[in-house]
């Protein structure tokens, strides 16, 4: 219980390792190095914030490089603002480990840095405890004041759409799993992409969002739920990349786009009227919008999947694939 | 790697005790429920953000009570708030642990919302993965543009100040792992006291605060360095209790009041001129505030300890007593 000197390490290593990740951004009043992070919000916005952990064996495979632990982590919390529509502001990062290894620091807080860059977000502050490998990341976000997207707000007649393909992560991580870290399918998991631009520009589109992190059906459960709407998923909709398909073919390709997690592609109801502009703005960012399937009224939340001929599919067996 | 089991348990979980801890404050717009927590927070004023991790057997000792570790966790978050002048805000809370105790929850929980009913601060959002105990809190709090206390601002001639008594929550410490853990010393250690109103208070009093969590010595060189100054302590003013002095005489009881750290009492500095405002602002909260030593000049953050007769103490033996 006397943690004087892992105390006095830690003073060191958050030095060497992460305190000038802070940068100079203007919202940060003060970084790392005082009691608290001191930020500025930009007056008339709502800050939404989130928290996430991620631990070695549960969330990442035991072992895995630190740059994939830091692109899963902050994947993850990125794609919770990017859900709620929200423009990244800061982070704080809580990191527990065994020891202070050092050149797992050094890689993941190159790897850190690099992301911070890409997704213009600054660490504030941080805490380094030692335990099992595992990190809590919180992040904080803003959106102007009543333009936040939540689960909730889905109306019948609305489509479902969701960005980029579905069960890549899925078969990616079997594919790590087995010792295949690089390919396509393998970076899907190690190096998710965070819709974080595309959520910023649904503000005015969606009418209700989430990220699919536990799975399509399991997070459309919790959209219908939220807005209190029955949703219906057309299976052949479904936007597959040809990867996993020429890996898997089309009925297990189907079954991870349903069921598998971790892809943090965005899944959002919008009203039809809005297809042009959504076109458009997938033209624009250079990402795919699939029309996947629609709000057939309100209801409890129940998640129906429908194959081509409107034959219904057991949605609850894929759940637990 | 397959959690879509403990997901399903997650959402439970969470639900049953956690959803209703959120309470309706006007700060909150959305608590927990979506991707993030959607958040309000007042014009014309700073966000003050930290993140702090517990763990069983490091941070509190392996099967202390649910009741203990919210105590210790919320306790050391809204300290660190403190020591900024910030009002308590909202708080997310990232929970690991082996398998979901549903004793252990209830009592977690009901000890949460009495803190939180306490302290005014609502759950606004969270995180429940399976792993070793252990808890990771941030908290938000905010300060009016401009007044917040930062450990750097301390000013020759200033005097060096603490609250209430300091050694407590050691030797507290070493009593709960005796077995004895009831009694003013153990109670010092299992509910330490945010020192949240008188942080507050201090706003446009102190020059330079930080709270007492690894130590008074340790602790002030942290205050010396950011504020570039020297500064020395005088050991026969160290504010002692009479529990402290009966159980371990003045000698060992000096000893923790320099060394020992979870006192979670504020330590600032103030100008001469503040004497009388800090004397009637301890009268008015009941809380002690004790003139401990002074800033000597500019330097490099040197904090010396001297008795009586300034002589010189080895503070450097203190640290790791």
């Amino acid at each position: 219980m006397d943690n004087k000197k892992d105390k006095a390490d830690e003073f060191g290593i958050i030095g060497r390792y992460f305190r000038d990740l802070a940068g100079d951004a203007a919202q940060v009043i003060k970084g790392p190095g005082d009691d608290c992070a001191v930020l500025q919000i930009a007056p008339s916005h709502e800050l939404c914030v989130s928290t996430d952990t991620l631990l070695e064996g549960v969330h990442f495979p035991v072992g895995i490089s630190a740059d994939v632990v830091a692109a899963r982590t902050v994947s993850a919390n990125l794609s919770d603002l990017a859900a709620m529509g929200a423009t990244p502001h800061s982070f704080v990062l809580a990191l527990t480990m065994p020891e202070a290894d050092e050149q797992w620091l050094s890689e993941f807080s190159a790897a850190l840095k690099a992301l911070m860059e890409t997704h213009h977000i600054p660490l504030v502050g941080g805490n380094l405890a030692k335990g099992p490998l595992s990190l809590t990341m919180t992040v904080l976000g803003y959106v102007p004041d009543g333009e936040t997207i939540y689960r909730s707000g889905a109306a019948r007649g609305d489509g479902l759409y969701v960005s980029g393909f579905l069960g890549d992560a899925g078969r990616g991580l079997a594919r790590v799993l087995e010792g295949n870290i690089s390919g396509y399918l393998s970076e899907r998991y190690t190096h998710p992409t965070p819709r974080v631009t595309l959520g910023q520009a649904l503000r005015d589109i969606a009418t209700a969002m989430i990220d699919v992190s536990d799975g399509l059906v399991a997070d459309v459960r919790h959209l219908a739920s939220e807005s209190e709407v029955d949703i219906t998923i057309r299976l052949e909709a479904l936007p597959l990349s040809d990867e996993l398909m020429s890996d898997v073919g089309r009925t297990d390709a189907l079954q991870m786009a349903l069921a598998a997690g971790d892809d943090y592609e965005l899944c959002f109801t919008a009203s039809q009227d809005q297809e042009s502009r959504l076109t458009k703005l997938g033209d624009d960012l250079g990402i795919s919008i699939t029309r996947i399937g629609e709000v057939t009224g309100e209801g409890s939340g129940l998640v129906q999947v429908v194959n081509g001929s409107d034959e219904l599919i057991d949605a609850e067996g894929y759940r637990h694939f």
